[in-house]
């Protein structure tokens, strides 16, 4: 049997037709266009989901389910998606409305879990028997991968380690709390403090590369100034590996995954990031003489969101 | 069939006859005596662990299996202890050792683990999806059910909860770290910031609980004056409170347990505790709409441990 992974975004929607095994068939996107409401979207979500079945010479008998990736969370045992601030959803009974289109069972989960989901059966953590994703982003989505399976808590609200507390009484969250993981491990953190870094160094390479003007420091301004070796860049970017390696430490002493994987924008750094973590995370881990979770980029890029969804339903 | 518990700590060996619903037939202890190695101490456990099956009128056929708590971990893949401090002992043969007196399986977990697994299975916890359990002690150990067996990671060392950082540059812990959870919501914790505040209050009915000598000052020191209106007293245990509360909100957001379970020393605060922690997790939860956790006091007590250790073999 074949699947349909839907990744559903504030800006596009893509879908796909997907093997067991992680492989795209077929696939095509369209915008989504928000302000519609959510009527419309899932009417063209079903179109689309028919579209890509047809690009693949198939059938909707063909497929098993269709999964859907969100930016928020669903209800799993209603089907409704209580939340979805990107798009403006609140209590959207999303599975009874796609089925009013097509009659398949219909499987959603969060986006940066899905994206953590493919890359443990198609991806970098592949065959591991517990993993954690985290996508580096505006903020940071996480995804808990245990047995082969997301795990997403009691309630469907679990894997929001954006939201792990790692420095209380710390920075102001959009969450209303403070000192949240997100606010140290995020590109949105990495461009605070370059911002607050030229105030005190205006002679920073930073400042030269953003052409005078702060508010267009991003977190690849930071990472590439950093890799010249400008001070100020290499201290800004010291400061994001120190808060990202210690929300990795705790996860590990939590939950001891066999695989940390790190998406999301900030990941395209790469082996600049990934060398740095590692050694800082080498520094803090509570077993010293204990061996512990690999740490590594993610592999899937921009099609993780679809395959993910796409195998919620195997 | 029945299962032998072992709840092996620093000072004191219990065991004891199970039921597979976690009731105890027989229990017996003998001190640990932590000075004569590994050997000798195997060796007691073996014979503790025949007195325990005669005292509940079976014979070591009728048991299915041993299970053992220990103040430490274990590889369950070699049976090998890495680590345990407490006892002093390092790459110690547990199993193998064990089985040299008695041919039967035996499992070996952390202590809070087997404590926390007890709970889900004949405690507090009993029948939930998913849970945590938090021994408030000297330091703060941790154990995270998940479809109703104990989740220790891939490598064995996981539900560390206690070394999850949650102050990023706080306290210095005693793993090298700094800021661990266990440096706000441990027993450790409220003694020091005591101490802290009758140098700066020494007006304080804390000062006179403990004989005008801050050293004698432990976690019930404060709770008492605390409850009586100390406002010394009441702001070290609002502080502690909220510590405590914050790593509860991580353990939600990564987590989202059905069920929050507190044990240990400090757990004897009661509703006293139970309200206060409420109170402010509502306060900083993410999906506030959202049902969450239930916080609840352990309540299997000195037995979780011999409980707990008996059912890993279940």
């Amino acid at each position: 049997m074949m699947y349909i992974g839907v990744d559903l975004g504030g800006t596009g929607i893509k879908a796909g037709v997907v093997s067991e095994h992680g492989r795209i068939l077929s696939k095509g996107s369209i915008p989504t266009k928000v302000e519609r409401g959510y009527g419309p979207i899932i009417a063209d979500i079903a179109k689309l989901c028919e579209k890509v079945v047809g690009d693949a010479g198939l059938a909707l008998s063909d497929i098993a389910a269709i999964g859907v990736g969100v930016p928020g969370i669903c209800n799993p045992k209603t089907g409704v998606i209580p939340f979805c601030t990107n798009l403006g959803w609140h209590e959207v009974p999303f599975v009874s409305e796609l089925q009013s289109y097509i009659q398949l069972p219909v499987h959603v989960d969060n986006d940066a879990t899905v994206a953590g989901f493919a890359e443990s059966i198609a991806g970098v953590s592949a065959g591991s028997s517990a993993s954690v994703f985290l996508t580096l982003g505006t903020g940071v989505g996480g995804a808990i991968i245990i047995g082969g399976r997301p795990y997403s808590g009691a309630h469907g609200v679990g894997s929001e380690i954006g939201h792990m507390i790692l420095a209380m009484d710390g920075e102001m969250c959009s969450c209303g709390n403070r000192g949240c993981f997100e606010r140290y491990a995020s590109a949105t953190a990495i461009i605070r403090e370059g911002r607050r870094a030229v105030e005190k160094h205006p002679e920073s390479a930073i400042m030269k590369r953003c052409g005078g003007n702060p508010e267009r420091i991003n977190a690849k301004t930071i990472i590439d100034c950093a890799k010249e070796g400008d001070e100020t860049a290499k201290a800004v970017f010291a400061y994001y590996v120190k808060g990202l390696a210690h929300g990795i430490v705790s996860i590990i002493n939590i939950l001891d995954p066999e695989v940390i994987v790190l998406g999301g924008g900030v990941s395209m750094a790469g082996d600049f990031l990934l060398s740095a973590v590692r050694e800082e995370v080498a520094k803090h881990v509570f077993y010293k003489t204990m061996p512990y979770a690999r740490i590594e980029l993610a592999q899937l890029g921009a099609d993780a969101g679809i395959i993910g969804a796409a195998l919620l339903g195997k």
